[in-house]
């Protein structure tokens, strides 16, 4: 498709995006183009708009950003046969490799090569954009477009929850951002008998009651040990979903697991830090798993089971929707931490 | 304690049972005695009341049957420190021998020695019964009684639904007893996307749908395999709960489950069952798991945990509720299907 | 890559096969033409050869059949990036569709729309052949090509006795074709502390025994239930990898094995079998697996790392070579059983 | 059985101890008299002896202190029925519980309320040794003595080895005391298709050679990233087994792991560690075990097989072995790591 189309970009090595109009992408024969429905703001899409360290690394202005949505198919390349022209679709943000060890062994998610979607290749923060075929995901065609966009970030909650064992175990959230308050409703939905969310923003907490904790921490205000130790007779969670990336919260995170428990990391602490190895690991025979990304496309399965059959409901997450102009609103809020999920609509 | 006690007793090698006063049984030094609140009848009672080839060639009346219960400790051996005078408990059915190479692996439900408690010793169906302390689980003191009888059976149900992933997953349920129709409950608990009951007994399917099943299929009036067909575009389901027993019905389980599900096996054929090995098992690689009792005590915990927490509410399960001594009420009943589970009350 | 070549070609609707000259394949831009250095017969082939009623239903002749080989790559497509002229390759024989449920979840081995090299399109016995680049597997170079040519089937082994714990177990190995004298050498390697092969065929059972057994039974001159309860203590093996596709042998399986011990099946029954699914299965806690096919390419770096480490050494088990010319030879052996692998060179 | 007995007592909160005459200790009816053939010494033995900060803070002197043995049954207690006199026995190092919830859900080995034998309670630096026979472990009559004591921390190994797949992987064991060097020949014997073992000390680096190390890393002297790297065609290893204690050689275990890969920790560092959770552990979606004890008794079933099949064989990890009497010759050799596993016999 030959025009213009209106993008959020990137435009200088500095804080902010700008809205411009650009040339609509044109694809390749294994490429689809998506007229954008629904985008939704992550975490890392505030780093590149602040223009953090981590940004200044890794991305080169002047792009288009962004990478959760879902759209319509508008366009596919010739010999792309697994979606057609009106399907309503998502994607997964990880473009892998399919040749290195992890790749030939169906670990996509780990691929060494990988290249992720408004970061290192055009976003989705845009009228359109073009994707390559295999990552597309195919959505109900009655999923409300804002829960559509949304399913890459639950998808990050529900390989973190789902990780292990959930029914009838003792669930602790730490760290209730927009995926630490999807891995409540993941775990309480997936049977979880207790799912205590924790974190410093009672904003946010109220969200997490909101999606189904059982207990919120604040943990600026509680010691979050003593509060678990009464929750669970002395005993611990036996899950620690760490969302939080701060070394305080992640090492109380080791403290309040029980023997034999499992603590998933999601979060990505900005330095080293310090853990009690000896007790809190060895001695507890404690399980750690580093969690990045979703299984392709296990864990899209899930998710969109999960959501079609309302056993998660995100509503209540979601809680600012702006045409595309007001992105400055929503990057604000982001900011500041007063909200859920900030849905854009071009 | 000496004395006597009302206890249902099987009296004789022919249909039925009587109710008659017998001795308060003693304890041993590793025993407890228990004040029965509720105990509820299982299918194996019936084969016991009933007279059926299987309890003739294992139980040896007279003896008092019974083996679902909960209640109060009231007299404990001289060397039991697990419980107290007071406590509110129910029991694992299954007395282990604790040295073959299965209990030494900590796989106690499979021990090749197992006595079962109102089948090979005396059981519940009584004012007291005297137990090994080591098979007591402890109840919180504010669960109904009716509710903590019936925890037992329901470990069978989340043994098998907890066997293997759930959460996101579509779930048969293939035969709507009362473990049926819990495993349901546990289904829906745990996250499954769509759970589909199977019996040829309106009556108990619509139990299932009060517990929670999405779908129930009514396998006399309609042809399974084309409803799952549709309720899954063509690629079966994820799991499948073989609680019928009957061989028909049995191998629609295994045409229904989709290629690398689990086919995950409580029921008794009486007979053996021809499989197709070849186009069922192996080229769909599936897995087929034999479930027996309930893992000492992980299900116990999770069980405690899902009633607990409100996950799983088993109250529209149990539809009756007699005292003892109307004990042929409920057989009646079970006898006849038409109901959920029967609770009596010495 | 124009010209003619040497090539067994199912030639008719009929028992044998006919050496022939036919033209050399064409590659598509996305595949890879490869000179055949070795190619090893495979029981698909022999049913094939003497066209049962398998075949008759299956395969359309005239066409070049065979799917073990490995060989040097001599032209690639236009797009292929993952292999290069001059690499040392062997092939998957599944040809998998990518976009179904299985496949979206890297399960591509039990993929609904499976194609089968040299069954459902052109095969290796010949001297080249042409296939999709995503099928192949880079071997190391100084692996000998006899041996390159069996990781196919070494991986249908590998996948059986590796689809769960393996070391310091004990293992019977039920029908010792190739597949199955290599699953004695994979246990050997993996830990197993017992190898018990059972056959009925002595030769084949002495291959197993130079392929590490710890024991061979030949089931028509011992009782298989005695022995392995004298080997066993009375307990029983804690895997039986099923590979003689027998009615009677399966069931032996399933007698021999202990209680929460698996039963990995990948033979193919030709018809329904009954298995005594509550006492074999079910109060023993049995985990029956289905196996098809090599993960991929999971299994793939398992074989050749166990190869390639020494750890397997096929070397005992392919008993006869032969010029591509000789194909009979080859053939009549394996209908008669009086070999351990057959590899014809082109 | 009264009368004296030689014994190695702990005497006083200091360096050394002290070989005495001590009375015969009396059994309980649960418990068993044990006369002991061989003891080896253990690390945590050396930080008793040396008095460290550790031992400071644990150990009550003064008491007969060893927990490493085997020996035969000369006297049972009146409910002891699992054992014999006459029989020849090792026994598991931990006494439990048995009520706590890791106790009730078969994971003794993370027991909360753990007695250690030789630390918290009398141990087998002695003719005799009075145990719990819960504790006990049959061994063959024709077991080895020697081979028989170092079952215990062999299984620590098999624990850390075996806590995941290893047929076909690479493994690399950071860590050559006697536990590493046992670790080494549990992987090779469990199909690891390549064995690095890591240290400082190049005695223990030949001893992990002789027991079956692919490759020997000192440390000191190479860079073991690099070596790796070039070893795995810079994937990295599979598995990392820690066992080293030390900060820096944990963290080059985090950064040899290739994506997906397992780190199993039964090392217990005396401080904790800083770790790069994001790139060493999130990212890569590493997998952290922490791993202590063996698993009752899993781990000493498989640790008893991988011995008697000869598929392990310790022989070359048994340096030496002296009389009791001679035990600071045994102490001195442990200090300065100039030795495999040290053997005593009363």
């Amino acid at each position: 498709m030959n025009g213009k189309m209106k993008a959020l970009v990137k435009h200088h090595r500095g804080f902010g995006a700008e809205l411009r109009m650009v040339d609509i992408p044109q694809i390749q024969e294994d490429e689809v183009l998506i007229k954008v429905k629904a985008t939704s703001i992550c975490g890392t899409d505030v780093h590149i708009y602040t223009w953090d360290e981590w940004s200044q690394s890794r991305v080169n202005p002047p792009y288009v950003f962004g990478h959760e949505f879902s759209g319509e198919v508008v366009e596919i390349g010739s010999k792309v046969t697994s979606v057609e022209i009106g399907d309503f679709v998502s994607a997964e943000t990880h473009i892998v490799c399919g040749s290195c060890p992890q790749c030939l062994t169906g670990q996509y998610h780990i691929c060494k090569n990988t290249k992720i979607i408004g970061v290192d290749t055009g976003g989705c923060f845009a009228e359109y954009v073009a994707l390559p075929a295999v990552n597309l995901w195919k959505n109900p065609k009655d999923m409300p477009v804002d829960t559509a966009s949304v399913q890459e970030p639950m998808g990050n909650a529900v390989h973190t929850v789902l990780a292990g064992e959930t029914a009838g175990k003792t669930v602790a959230v730490i760290g209730c951002g927009p995926i630490g308050i999807m891995a409540v409703g993941v775990a309480k939905a997936a049977g979880a008998s207790q799912v205590i969310a924790l974190d410093l923003n009672d904003y946010r907490l109220n969200l997490a009651k909101e999606m189904g904790a059982t207990t919120i921490i604040n943990s600026a205000k509680e010691n979050p040990l003593e509060v678990i130790d009464a929750l669970t007779g002395g005993n611990g969670v036996d899950v620690v979903c760490e969302m939080s990336g701060h070394p305080i919260a992640m090492n109380q995170g080791f403290k309040m697991v029980t023997n034999g428990g499992r603590v998933s990391i999601l979060s990505l602490p900005v330095r080293p830090v310090e853990i009690d190895v000896t007790n809190d690991i060895v001695f507890k025979g404690v399980t750690v798993q580093g969690i990045t990304g979703r299984q392709m496309f296990k864990t899209w399965q899930q998710v969109s089971n999960l959501l079609a059959s309302g056993q998660v409901d995100v509503k209540p997450m979601i809680t600012h929707h702006f045409p595309l102009e007001e992105f400055e609103k929503g990057f604000d809020l982001m900011i500041k931490g007063e909200c859920g999920k900030v849905v854009l609509q071009p």
